[in-house]
């Protein structure tokens, strides 16, 4: 566990990308996360603080605490009643969220805002047991969306009743993709303390029963599908391909080995499976990604990487020409700096912190089914909760509740909130489970049809395509709404 | 605890009258709590069933489960999508609840309505570990709001899900007291599943910061003084004839103890404050239970009982003289059927169950200032929240936390919120706490100038005043606005 911490201080994670690939049976879940290598030195100026939070805020017995990490910027802000601008952190280290969230900065100065970036309890450093936070599900009882809006809950209060002209400064919560959930809930549960959300690429409807399982996988093959037939056909005969020459004559697996230049040797036919799920993973995050310019949010990438990606799949290929040009491919997706050495099909199941704490909120609340059937480029995913909790609690030890979260989140019956923004990059393979129709006058649903995964609370860039421009000075005119609207 | 649960089956209990009184010194809290001997044998026909809750919602750990008590009567239901009356259980056994909830009896015919009436955990049959349930702060930590209304959020979403018909039914949730909080709260916290609620006095203010603690001391001193200025004087001077008497010469407190006919005789002036704070308790739950005619809530009584009691307290007395007319009027309301053989003062100290679970409640997230400063026919009842902490820690090991009620259920920032109809009696010392007037058009105050607690809740009487008819007709209206108006 202490390796694993030290690791996490080091390493931006992202996690959010809970892939459930099964190849040939289920698989439980796997996390995608990879280091960032170079993160974005973009110069942003703020204060880290703690606050002392109850561990556990839903009991009284366990009356430990420990100290939530939050950032405060405060050199844009009227300190008259100027608003907060509040990020809702979500499953990594805060940081990291705060460097790539430069919309909140760059509309700051406009806003005369406070801006507030708070950690999500178990990430980054605000560990309830420190180095044992994560080393039994005991420890890990209150890593749950429930405990972490209430901390968000109590930071925004306590601003509010401590700090000098805070008392009547409304609050916007921002955050993207769980981030962006727990922004959205914040306004379902605590209206008292926020006066509007923006929810980018949040799939508040990514589970059971409020959508359907398989646009996930839909919306990503679409993608290279788009780039090219040629593309789309090669990635979905790839999987056919790597069995053929895997499974087939001796030295099958070696070429596979060599040719995408694996840390770990290939062994048997199960190590394919791994391989595949590997490559399923890296195929929807590249998806996730792709910004019209280059970036540095889960790798550093060129612009619109999945072009980028399809170039050497731009002609129907096959065996082991096919894999060759995959193999190429992919390492464009690893090693566009040139740094990596050799690639590890295993590197969703090593023990990063943010890995383990979605994996287990993947096990108990967030139950997102997303399935596949053949019908694109993807191999058949198939979603059954039962198989779904039992892996949960082989490997973890707990069970996740199926309808939980629609229950405590509202499902589809939302309409009775009001004031959030529901933006979407429609290239996002988990736009599918956000809100895409507005529902009433003040839950807006916003579609930026050449977006990726909340490309609009990224920093403006003069790569910025014209709708994610658009976006963003919709939802700047709904913040002046809210706030001066009255 | 074997005994006190044996207890609790036979006896029905109200403990939500937790009213703090200090003399000399701030006394924790004394909820009041008192037998009624003769439950309403009213006729009414209902099913008793039991669905398998979380013990904790909130949390994977704890995998128990525990059996939640309901009662259903469906003999008015239009199976079609008719709507669900829901009674949101409170501190105590559901069927004495359900007993003295005739309201939802008497309009479920015009309104075809299925009654459902939920047991809150830890209270009646729904204890989450039988009778260790409240063995120590470990068995009571599930023991709080939060999971007692995703109880009634599961229950609800149960039979939504599960009785033909009830699929698409409107469920509207109805509470008394904290019942009524709960019901408030419900309408706050899980508006997907219920449209709207009748919350009667429910004090969702008589927290701190956020209403003036004196009013419930001055709402029921007002009543004694409205019956007669003699009667609030006597009273006021009851406290210091108590103190003269017993602690003057030698004989004082068998004096005292003989004509209060007590079960256990004075022996010390200490026990002098043990008295006070009953008697202001009586003071205080007369008040509550003001109704126009005779009932037994809390205790069988006449009615009007405020004016009963002050029959013999109508001229100005003293001494010996005032103590033996205020014996009088107290047996009234402990004795009105001639069953007491004597008063025992510490019988909200004793262990029965309900007692037992609003006292923690009171030590954890239900804290409820109330005060007097001498201006009434109170004595002094401070009010300092860190002593009341420590007490709680003291007795009980747990530590209230001050602002949480505030910061889950919105504070006075409710506006936001629709759908919630606030009636409060002004004779119910909890009004004060209450919401009094509309904040919008759907967040509807009804007062009822000549009611006590939740007098609207109960089942019609001849003897019901005309306010109390007209809050009715009102509420009545307001719920076929809510179902039929759209």
């Amino acid at each position: 566990m202490v390796d694993a911490l030290k690791f996490a201080v080091s390493v931006y994670v992202i996690v959010f990308v809970g892939v459930v690939a099964a190849l040939p049976h289920q698989r439980r879940i796997s996390p995608y996360n990879l280091k960032l290598r170079n993160p974005l030195a973009n110069g942003y100026t703020y204060e880290t603080l703690y606050l002392k939070q109850n561990v556990d805020h839903f009991g009284f017995e366990n009356d430990n605490t420990y100290n939530q990490r939050y950032l405060v910027a405060d050199q844009f802000w009227n300190h008259d009643n100027g608003p907060i601008f509040f990020y809702t952190g979500n499953e990594g280290d805060i940081t990291w969220f705060c460097n790539n969230t430069g919309f909140m900065w760059d509309i700051a100065p406009e806003f005369k805002a406070l801006l507030v970036f708070a950690e999500h309890r178990y990430y980054g450093e605000s560990l309830p047991y420190g180095s044992e936070s994560y080393a039994n599900s005991t420890m890990l009882n209150y890593l749950t969306a429930e405990q972490a809006l209430a901390d968000h809950a109590e930071l925004v209060h306590y601003i509010k009743s401590t700090v000098p002209g805070a008392a009547k400064s409304p609050v916007i919560v921002f955050g993207g993709s769980y981030g962006g959930m727990l922004a959205a809930w914040m306004r379902l549960k605590y209206p008292n303390l926020v006066l509007g959300a923006l929810a980018a690429s949040a799939p508040i409807w990514q589970f059971p029963g409020l959508s359907d399982c398989s646009s996930f996988y839909e919306t990503a093959s679409s993608l290279y599908y788009d780039a090219s037939q040629a593309c789309g056909d090669n990635l979905r005969l790839g999987w056919y391909t790597i069995s053929e020459i895997g499974e087939g004559a001796a030295g099958g697996l070696d070429f596979l080995s060599q040719t995408f230049s694996l840390c770990k040797p290939l062994t048997s036919k199960y190590d394919l499976f791994d391989m595949m799920d590997w490559l399923a993973n890296v195929y929807v995050n590249l998806a996730m990604v792709d910004y019209p310019y280059p970036a540095s949010f889960l790798e550093p990438l060129p612009g619109w990487p999945v072009k980028e990606f399809c170039k050497n799949l731009a002609t129907p290929l096959k065996e082991k020409d096919l894999m060759v040009a995959l193999a190429k491919s992919v390492k464009m997706y690893f090693n566009y700096t040139g740094q990596a050495t050799c690639l590890n099909i295993s590197q969703q199941a090593t023990g990063n912190l943010g890995d383990k704490g979605w994996g287990y909120q993947a096990c108990t609340e967030m139950v997102m089914p997303t399935c596949s059937n053949n019908s694109n480029m993807f191999y058949n995913i198939p979603w059954d909760f039962k198989d779904y909790a039992a892996q949960c609690k082989a490997d973890s030890g707990v069970e996740p509740r199926e309808n939980w979260i629609s229950l405590q989140y509202w499902g589809k019956n939302i309409k009775s909130a009001s004031n959030i923004i529901f933006s979407n990059g429609l290239l996002d393979p988990w736009s599918g489970g956000g809100v895409l129709q507005s529902l009433s006058p003040s839950l807006i649903a916003i579609q930026i049809p050449l977006g990726a995964h909340h490309l609009d609370l990224r920093a403006q860039d003069p790569g910025d395509t014209a709708d994610v421009r658009a976006a963003r000075e919709q939802e700047k005119n709904i913040l002046k709404d809210w706030l001066y609207g009255q």
